[in-house]
């Protein structure tokens, strides 16, 4: 059964808490995952959490610690001695304690550092510290299981013992030569179905090996990763000597925020921000694009008073004036989407814009005929007047055309030349049609009155 | 190095299949992973895609027809016969074999079924088959490995051994008891390091055994495999008897899917479409979002028809117009956005409307203050209209909190009801704010002018 914190179970522990009732709390929680135990920790005050933290053992603690909420932690942190949080590093994996220490300022770090006791342990993770936190470098741990390549199986299984106390979860074995360069990977099930005796030579494979390079992209990765199912991959320096491994706990996390961020992007929301971030990171994040968009209407508003003469003329040019632009943000909307998407997980390729092209057109001509159908039938309908429903139609066809091609277009310029295209996205490409809407409209109204 | 499929390498395979080349393309992708052999296939036509296809081992290329786009292998498995795609199954994991036959019509599932030679692997299919496709049941594969609580260390390798001829990837041995119910876990790791004679039920973990049900949706799967960092997660069925496990490499295209539709639904695209897609595919899933808007346009037109007198007596008006609307889209989008994302990531709880509202309205507060500053501004300089500057300021502060109430709202409510809440994104609530948007604005106008 999945576990869930609700409220009454949070009231017991806030009245255990109140108490003092470590039992109580203990025999809560003992049985609970670290994932879980941080569910509850996230819905208590500090002091309270630090209460319930001090209920845990050493690794237990340093695994709930991992779990927290960024900003849960980040508060918590601030309550805990540089030794004390140095103790809860030293349990954990070498990649989940550097992302750790990166959160704290620079004087804070260097206090920790000095507190951590194992000093093979403290210069890993000051190692890691050093790569770019969105690369392959910043994501990977050291822990991991290495054998080379003339040992027999026994011995192997002897120092892969000594090797895998701290390896929290071993998937395959790398298997390297005598300059540490990664020549080969072993599985740990035919490692153990092997005969003693059998040399690793004899049993490792070396076709395809998927590695990356420390500094390729988090996003590369994840392709990686996700395109060959596997559930981790070896990290080479420069000289394609083994410095790591990546697992696919942290990379779904990768794909995760990666698929959020265009989402938000598309939406107006830069920066990495949820719902529960604070009023201020939430109003940072979202302000810039409502600007954006306003200089956009001020810019539609100057495109209305230009033709305000002609408004003036015919005052029920006026009613279709929010729904033209309106329709054209739309399509733009729908038509960047898919290319973002499609860049996005690798299923498009730049190359093909010809066929983009052509395909988006003929998806805006479809889409465009039958909306501009319905809006005449409507128009005639409701307000009996052919000259205002053929402007009308013909500007929303038209709209709908240049809409589809500048949200086709945009996004896959802007990736070509390495600028992120849900920049394309969202406010920009909304107020842009809503602009070339307005202008659209009122040209073929000036032919057609 | 990572594998890319050049035009030049394409062009190289496709005259190697033109001059009947098969040493060619047999060097050429014989050491390339299933996943890579698929791109080059996916490019291919459907005869020089069979006859590369047949230059393949019989587990390489059940193992590629895996990893084809969806299109390219519903075509591909036309010119297959129900003997073919039979030995092909053979080959694959029973989730992936049943998935591959669900995409066929019913009359040639029972062709191939027939075909398949082991009974037990048929029977494995045909069970999975029953599952709904978006429930656990549909997604985990027969293949795990099972050790009894009684056996030796030696006895549970020499089982495995046995067992694990089919599976190809072993995670995490599950400890049943007599009656295959799940009582517990057991890492490969720890059973390698065990002494021979030692008993399972001396290694296994009892705690914390985190499963799903069978009738649970991908979703809830893929959340709990996220939260506790799993790569393998067992299914029961409502007895808790142990019936499949579900691997991790099909939960991230379970997360990548559902981020994706998310983004889709905010971009009004409906049903699971991409780039690739066909002209009419994409037609159908774009135009319902179009038409809604349209109709969402024409409401809007309504409300300027009922404000024309206004309008014909203050000119100066309609250049706002589209301005108030779009904001009021941008902002309702934003808000919208974080709920859906908050809800499908579980970061968020139903029951914190309150706080929600409180830090929505205050968020709203902000930014449309600076906004109706600006405007008031921008006004004053271009149009030395103050009357009209303070109704755009207060139409704008008024429809930005507006748009954030409904963007916060109605997504919660929805999720209430068990409704995507997803649905409420995109053309529904920009259009929903726009007719808002504009009757606040007139509304506001008859009060100052």
């Amino acid at each position: 059964m999945a576990f869930e914190v609700t409220k009454e179970f949070l009231e017991q522990i806030r009245q255990a808490v109140e108490e003092g009732n470590s039992s109580f709390i203990e025999s809560a929680i003992i049985d609970l995952h670290p994932a879980d135990i941080a569910e509850i920790i996230d819905e208590l005050d500090a002091q309270e959490a630090k209460y319930v933290f001090s209920l845990l053992d050493d690794e237990q603690g340093a695994d709930v610690l991992m779990e927290l909420e960024d900003d849960v932690r980040e508060r918590f942190l601030k309550i805990l001695s540089s030794k004390e949080i140095a103790e809860q590093l030293e349990q954990l994996d070498s990649d989940d304690a550097a992302d750790i220490l990166g959160e704290l300022s620079e004087d804070i770090q260097e206090e920790v550092i000095s507190q951590i006791e194992d000093d093979e342990v403290a210069s890993e993770i000051v190692d890691l510290l050093n790569y770019d936190e969105d690369s392959a470098g910043g994501l990977m741990q050291k822990e991991f299981i290495r054998a080379q390549m003339n040992w027999s199986v026994m011995r192997c299984i002897a120092e892969l013992r000594r090797q895998a106390e701290e390896v929290e979860k071993v998937y395959t074995i790398y298997v390297v030569d005598e300059k540490n360069e990664l020549i080969g990977l072993l599985s740990l099930k035919r490692l153990l179905f092997a005969s003693p005796k059998s040399l690793i030579e004899d049993l490792y494979s070396n076709k395809k090996i998927i590695s990356v390079k420390a500094h390729d992209t988090k996003e590369f990765v994840a392709q990686q990763m996700s395109k060959y199912n596997l559930e981790s991959i070896p990290v080479v320096d420069r000289q394609n000597k083994l410095i790591g491994r990546i697992t696919i706990d942290d990379i779904i996390d990768v794909i995760q925020e990666e698929a959020e961020k265009d989402y938000q992007m598309a939406s107006g929301i830069s920066g990495n921000v949820e719902a529960r971030s604070s009023v201020f990171r939430l109003t940072r994040a979202r302000l810039p694009w409502l600007v954006i968009a306003l200089f956009g209407g001020l810019l539609g508003a100057q495109v209305i008073k230009t033709f305000e003469p002609q408004i003036a003329l015919h005052a029920m040019l006026a009613i279709y004036i929010t729904l033209i632009p309106a329709m054209a943000g739309n399509v733009g909307v729908q038509s960047s989407a898919l290319i973002v998407q499609g860049l996005a997980n690798n299923t498009l390729r730049t190359t093909d814009l010809k066929t983009r092209l052509t395909k988006e057109v003929s998806v805006a001509l479809l889409n465009g005929a039958i909306c501009a159908a319905l809006i005449f039938t409507f128009n005639y309908i409701f307000y009996q007047d052919i000259r205002l429903g053929v402007t009308v139609s013909v500007a929303l066809m038209t709209v709908i055309l240049f809409a589809s091609f500048f949200g086709t277009v945009i996004p896959l310029i802007l990736d070509h030349y390495n600028i992120d295209p849900a920049l394309a996205t969202g406010p920009f490409i909304t107020t842009l049609n809503d602009v070339v809407g307005l202008f659209v409209y009122f040209a073929v109204s000036l032919l057609l009155y």
